[in-house]
């Protein structure tokens, strides 16, 4: 079932075919500020268990586990279809610890492997959640299969952000750089779901039929405005939504499960809390309804947000891999990574610097795919040095330096990998544009609400929010950062969490 | 009048003496995360036009210019007297635009280089905000003035931290260091109250009488526990308070004024905004009671927290200030900043590398006045490189470069002013241990409520939260990171627009 004929199958349930209402035209009380008492609510229009706000990558996990324990489960989603921003990636799932596929392929890696590796690079991480998303990892593969999810077994061996092929593995993150090899014994974990192209779809569509076959209810076109809160004691009732133009109430007996995504969208919400993101050439990835009104529902139920000020950037400086072999300098003429690093490490680096730019020389040169711009070819270092107008002698200390160690093989100043190593030294010599604000960057938040590993959404004092739970980006949950983030962890953790928050919310006793 | 005149007014006005309650046996339902709801109000036990929660510098400027502007003021304080941090500090306040002090030294300043300078050195400065303070900086200067607040016209000086005299002018900031000498003219703008130490307690003492002759009252050991809200459109009506160890309600007429200060005492909030700083050796600076009380109950009324994760933090590398003519670089080998930025904007930028070391010759070197600790002296920058165990020829190249420059008077690199240049050359070399984690350094929070520049406090989607107003740290106000920080921005901001919140609140309609 793709997500036009979810699309079609919600209107013909509803009887309508209303367009998505655009943000532009709403007043201001539509804004997700404040909950609606639930004293104010005179009467209910619909009700279910479980209400599920959002229906993408988390949301469907959420709402096809709930309806599995046994809860009656509304999903709401205000798109004309479900699938949100899960379905528009290339649908990467961070999986470790021995796999199906990774064992098939002859690497080696183990649960704990697994944890060290996403508590080092991890900013801030919850270990909590590391661990259980860790431990049940093998076991998340393995429900992706029985679902039906197709993985082949096998590698895409190439170092690139995502392979062009239905390859399933690819080393998605930092695992192989400097420090954190030696800190956990490296193993691929990126496992794209099997499709030539992105396969976010196809992952959304067997999921999405699994939950309509588990019997959950799905009502697209449907904006949530509000929860509806029980004043006495915070506890979340059910929600406020607009459909079909009208303004409904929908109760919630167990618990609302917010699901709606990141806020990449909000201009608003990025000028209060990230503003450099606000920024020449620096675009949100992300679908239009990635506003954050799930993560302000939550704030306004005594939620609390954090890593607010978080996200993931990137500027996609490989492939060609061979690029790898060259120096990433600042207008110090100063290198700063290891640039066999990720690309969304090296891109958080790089926007720290004035100015950022890819040596290379002839032998390793070769266009960035992703179209980034030759900004110099000199004859020497020395003339690339002025052509880019870098202290006299900074940029021809640095690659001295740098062939004196690649010649033996060492990098003692970032430690980049062997395997990357050669000296620069066969002209031309070429400078490609990375900085920020100048080169195209990427990016997306990782900020979201505070929550349990169960999915219960709390309180700054960590006291729970009866009847609340967030998964996917409306909650922070294991990337946190550009520089320690990895392929593949925002969907393995929308659909590892939504699964955990859906069985969460079906136990939770109901209210009356 | 001292803090502790008015500690034993207090209490002898309430015939009480309780000892301020500890937070740690304080349950759970004490904090501040909910606000109380209108109708659960019963009786009131006071009331005043405008309330002021936290007596500091930012609270007593509250309550005398509301007091001034003809409302009744009751101003609430949880410690046993008034001050809050602002009396630990050595008060310097930032003003500039043509004081009378700068005029009596021959300094220059115009308005509008103290709008660009702080335009520039700001991260993500709020213009409206910014243009106001400077506008009216000349006055606020005046206005302290008239109040009695002494200014010697007289200027330290020094590059230092903070003098150790009665001088009032200081160069406090960044202002003569790359880029910003570039893009406004520099000037001094770091005003120091006449006093031979710090200067807060008397700076208090003086708007604090004033305070009380224009009738505000004041009632300390008095914690605000909740704000009072009105339903059905969010009203801020009055607080709920512990006093005597009782609850009581007061009625606020016309506003609250949150002055309560920031959160870095509360490891709970750090831990949610700013884990970073929950590091060995990073000290919070400020009084117990800077716990985020009055930013939560703020968004707990709809207020949105901005800039939460944003932090000042130093380590003081000067006096001596000859060291500032040495090198800071990092593990690598590399400086990464112009030596003569203000402490707080080295230590920013040292923070994010892996290690950071001073690196002086004989001719300037003397023990940092703050007990930082020398980790290496040897006769050559090579021994020195190889007792750091830095990478074999990194600091030697820096020194080569930094001693080559500095010979012609010239610092191409990182534009260090050329005051501050001279080649390191002369045995022994010593590295002093700035890194990050190792050597102590001091931090406060600089987020809060985002509040319009008249002092209101607004939503997410910038709508008042009416009859709300904040000011200080619990606003987020002129100083928003450490690498753009100021010495004086702090008090200039909290004396500055608590002034301005209490003449906005004072002005406001009542409720009924």
């Amino acid at each position: 079932m793709s997500d036009y004929d979810l699309r079609d199958r919600m209107a013909a349930a509803r009887g309508a075919g209303t367009p998505a209402e655009s943000r532009e035209t709403l007043p201001k009380e539509f804004l997700a500020t404040e909950p609606k008492p639930l004293g104010a609510v005179t009467n209910w229009h619909d009700e279910a268990d479980v209400v599920v706000v959002g229906y993408g990558g988390a949301g469907v996990c959420a709402a096809l586990e709930a309806a599995r324990a046994g809860a009656d489960v509304l999903a709401l989603e205000r798109a004309g279809g479900g699938g949100g921003t899960t379905a528009m990636s290339t649908t990467h799932i961070y999986m470790g610890g021995g796999t199906r596929v990774q064992k098939a392929v002859g690497l080696e890696d183990t649960t704990e492997d697994m944890f060290r590796f996403i508590m080092a690079s991890a900013d801030d991480p919850d270990e909590e959640k590391v661990r259980l998303f860790c431990d049940q990892s093998v076991d998340h593969f393995n429900w992706l299969v029985e679902q039906g999810v197709p993985f082949k077994d096998s590698i895409y061996p190439e170092r690139a952000p995502e392979q062009p092929n239905d390859d399933c593995l690819i080393w998605s993150g930092n695992e192989k750089a400097h420090p954190f090899r030696e800190l956990a014994k490296p193993s691929a974990r990126g496992h794209k779901v099997q499709h030539q192209a992105e396969s976010g779809p196809l992952l959304f569509g067997i999921l999405s039929e699994h939950a309509s076959g588990a019997g959950v209810r799905t009502q697209c076109d449907t904006r949530v405005l509000n929860l509806i809160v029980r004043p006495e004691d915070g506890r979340v009732c059910g929600v406020v939504v607009r459909q079909d133009q009208q303004e409904r109430n929908i109760r919630a007996r167990r618990g609302v499960i917010l699901c709606a995504g990141g806020f990449a969208m909000n201009r608003g919400m990025l000028r209060n809390h990230i503003p450099k993101l606000l920024t020449e050439n620096v675009s949100p990835i992300g679908n239009m309804y990635d506003d954050g009104a799930g993560i302000r529902m939550g704030m306004s139920a005594r939620g609390t947000g954090i890593h607010m000020d978080d996200y993931f950037i990137t500027v996609v400086w490989y492939p060609p891999s061979s690029l790898t072999k060259g120096i990433l300098v600042n207008d110090q003429g100063q290198r700063f990574i290891n640039e066999d690093s990720y690309h969304g490490r090296c891109a958080e680096h790089a926007k720290q610097q004035g100015r950022a730019y890819l040596i290379a020389d002839n032998e390793i040169f070769g266009y960035p795919s992703s179209g980034l711009e030759l900004i110099a070819t000199e004859d020497s270092i020395a003339d690339l040095e002025a052509a880019l107008k870098l202290p006299t002698g900074t940029l021809q200390n640095s690659v001295a330096i740098y062939n004196e160690n690649a010649a033996k093989g060492e990098d003692p100043v970032f430690h980049k990998h062997a395997d990357w190593l050669k000296p620069l030294v066969e002209p031309p010599f070429a400078a490609i544009e990375c900085s920020y604000g100048i080169a195209p960057y990427m990016f997306f938040t990782l900020g979201g609400l505070k929550t349990r590993a169960s999915g219960e959404v709390i309180t700054e004092d960590d006291q729970d929010v009866v009847g609340l739970y967030a998964a996917g980006r409306n909650a922070c949950g294991i990337p946190r950062s550009s520089w320690g983030y990895c392929s593949g962890t925002s969907v393995a953790d929308a659909t590892f969490f939504g699964r955990i928050a859906g069985r969460s919310a079906a136990a939770h006793e109901a209210w009356s």
